[in-house]
Parts: structure tokens; C-alpha cells; sequence
């Protein structure tokens, strides 16, 4: 049976957060390689992947493909692809592509990951796929470390729920691909828009989504201040800044 | 008037998730001096409290009144006192303390914070004292960075609430003091038991809680992956660890 495995690695940020729109986060230096580099090869060496798609803007495809070929020249298995205007989208684009490209069934797996992620583990790589012998999709998350509070009107407190029930969001999230392309298609355009998680996709159809234990260390690089912790996280490794 | 705003540092926490049950977080060293100095220092230049009163267990109160002497010996504003087994429990000390030391009216403020959050910021402290005058409670959080993810048997998603009406609990957490201690005393022992925030108390009894703007760098030291970003945060700030 050919390998029916994916990795869509999410580059769709314009870095308007850190202060810097004409940059990509994922394309800024830790530990002397552009964060996109240190991710891609995350997925390099956890499971055998048919395929690393990295999907970006259109405008920075170039780039990324100068980049792949300059910091990671020996893998053949790692694609760079114009993702869409907002993350599902982007997702879906991943989805046309691989069927296109490799044809695509019902076991057809993919393993979504945030670009700005470089320090997912191994482990929590191979149980995102493991997961997908029993599921059609599963999240990555961690126990809520802060108390969670909500507001509605961002003014005062509307309720603060027991904390013991929630947990923060982290990437991978993976699915079965026809089955997300499936429930993706049910949406209503307006639905669509606002949906900022693919999970989500699944739970508004009322599908179950599997949980997978994610890890504090597996930050997202936002804001300057996550830039500051993940050049501290690189360091302790023993890397040193370029 | 005299004033009546007071600070309580709840420091009772046992750092056994630090890995080290012997020895709680809050006197972990960073750049130089314990955490808790760091934290009590915060409260001693932006607000002129009337005291600021460190919580701790019982059987650390002598080691916490030595280092506040050698650390602060220029400060004659602190007192150490010993908190509760429980959070909610800690704070009620705090308040005996305060009526029997100074005498507590309606106004009486207590500002309560977390001995393990020493990057707390001035402005944050400022804006806690300044929404005591229009409120008897108020929250700092931050807008939640993550998905926020409801899960009720640890296994599978319920819920992934929509994100913008998410926030992340900080503190401070301020109160009206003789306010918050009658609201906690219309609660059941069972109630009180589960209750892991002050704030809760007040939502609980449909009381309304003000949200103040936290800051991301605002982080809790609760784990050993904490205490390598807190060191980075603090080598920042032009600091060296001794």
C-alpha cells in the first residue's frame, strides 16, 4: 500500500503582529535558520511522510522554495504550494493539491501544522498519526495552565468556567482528508469565514475530535515577546543565535 | 483619610510541580534575588500601599521574614504572615490580619497577587487600585492566544467556544475587602473547597467582576519550562543570574 501520509505545514502568517508586515514571522532567524526550517524538519524526521507540503502566501512561494533548497538541499519529499486567504482555505488548497498531485481516499491522512511552531516533539508528531487509526481528526492541546474567563463585551466578566474542562489549542491538528473536505463542504460561506480552527470544522458538525497531549515547550511565535522565549528555548538546546 | 489599600502576595504555593517539593517556587533565585523579592519590589514603588503582606505557610514564615529583612531591609512596609491551605483560605487570613492590625471599613482595598508573577508591571498594579473606585472586583487577564478547547472527559472535544469571548486569568485580582468577605461567607464549606479563585467568589453570587489589561510577559512561574523563560526575561532586562 503507497504511503497515504501528509504534512501541511501552515505559512499563511503575514507577521503583522511582530511589528514587522513586510516579513513573515516564519521567516525570521532562531538559532541560525529561518523558524520554517527548524518546523520542516521536525516533520522530516518523526514519520515517514509521502509528502511535506508547506503552504504560503503566493506572493512569498518563491522565496520559500529558495529557502527550502538552500537550508534543507538533500530532502526530495518537501513542496512549497500557494495556500488561500484565510487558514481553511489554505488548508482546502493543501487538500486540491495532494489529490491532484497523489490522488487521494478515504485513508488519505494530514497532520496540519502551524509554521510558527518549531518546537513540536516527535512524539506528539507520531500520536497525532497514530490517532488516525481509530479517528477522523484529533487536536493537540494542553491542560489550561491560567484560569479561563469569559466576557462578551470584553468589560466585565461574563462567568469563569471550571478550568479543569478546558485546555489550550496547540498544531498538529490531522484528518482524514475526505471526510475534513466532506464536512468543510456542508459550511455555509458565512460559516466559512469565521471559522479561524480546521477542529472546529468537525465539532460544528457534531463529528468526533479526538485529543492528543500536547507540551508547553510546543509554542507559537506571535509576538516579540514568544521571539524572546524561543531564542532563550534554542539556546538551552545548545544552539547559538545567527 | 488613611489610606486602606493593602497588597497581598500569596505565596503558598508548595512548588511541587517545580520538581523540587522542598523548596517553594517563590524563593527560587532570579537574577540575584529570590523571585518573591522581585514581586514584592513591584509592589512597593507603584502604589503607595499602606502595607504590602506576604502570605505564606506556616512553616516558612521565619525563612520569608529573614529574606524579606535581607533583601528589603530599607523597607519597613512589609509583613509576613501565614496563609491558609487553601487559596481563597490564604486571603480570609489576609483580611483577619488587616482588620485586627488596621481596622477595615467598606473602602478598605486589597490588592492580591501572585507571589510567583515578579514581571507584573506598574501600570497593571496602577490600573488594579484605579477600577477599585468604580468596582468591588476586578480581574487582570489577557485575550487568549490559543484556541481554547472544552473537553469534559479529557478525551474528546465537547466545545471549541469561540475564542474572542476567552481570556486568560492573571493577577491581580482587587476586591473591596469587607465586600469580598461577605460574599465568601454566603458559600457553602463545599463551595469554598472547590473555589480555585477570588474571583469566582464574586461571579458566583452574580456580582459584577471589572477585566483589567494584563500583559503576555506577565507569566506565572509554576513549571521548570517557566523558570528557564523567566530567566531569558530576566537576562533581557540587563540582569545577570547568580
Amino acid at each position: 500500500m503507497d504511503n497515504n501520509t501528509f504534512a501541511l505545514i501552515l505559512a499563511g502568517g503575514s507577521g503583522k503582529r511582530m511589528g514587522n508586515p513586510d516579513k513573515p514571522k516564519q521567516f525570521l532567524m532562531l538559532g541560525g535558520k529561518p523558524i520554517l526550517v527548524h518546523t520542516i524538519e521536525k516533520f522530516c524526521v518523526a514519520v515517514e511522510f509521502r509528502s511535506v507540503i508547506v503552504l504560503c502566501p503566493d506572493m512569498w512561494v518563491r522565496q520559500t522554495k529558495d529557502l527550502v533548497s538552500r537550508y534543507l538541499p538533500h530532502l526530495d519529499h518537501i513542496e512549497v504550494v500557494a495556500g488561500g486567504p484565510v487558514r481553511n482555505d489554505t488548508i482546502m488548497k493543501g487538500l486540491d493539491y495532494i489529490e491532484k498531485r497523489y490522488g487521494m481516499d478515504d485513508d488519505t491522512i494530514v497532520v496540519t501544522h502551524d509554521a510558527v511552531r518549531p518546537f513540536v516533539s516527535h512524539r506528539i508528531i507520531q500520536e497525532n498519526v497514530a490517532a488516525m487509526e481509530k479517528f477522523d481528526a484529533c487536536d493537540t492541546v494542553v491542560a489550561a495552565t491560567d484560569t479561563i474567563v469569559e466576557s462578551t463585551n470584553g468589560e466585565m466578566i461574563s462567568c469563569i468556567p471550571n478550568r479543569r474542562n478546558y485546555y489550550q489549542g496547540q498544531t498538529p491538528q490531522s484528518f482524514k482528508a475526505t471526510k475534513l473536505r466532506t464536512l468543510y463542504g456542508r459550511l455555509s460561506d458565512e460559516d466559512k469565514l469565521i471559522l479561524t480552527d480546521a477542529c472546529k470544522i468537525f465539532t460544528m458538525c457534531e463529528e468526533p475530535v479526538a485529543l492528543i497531549r500536547g507540551d508547553v515547550s510546543n509554542i507559537k511565535i506571535t509576538y516579540p515577546h514568544d521571539m524572546r522565549v524561543a531564542r532563550a528555548m534554542m539556546e538551552q538546546q545548545g544552539e547559538t543565535d545567527a
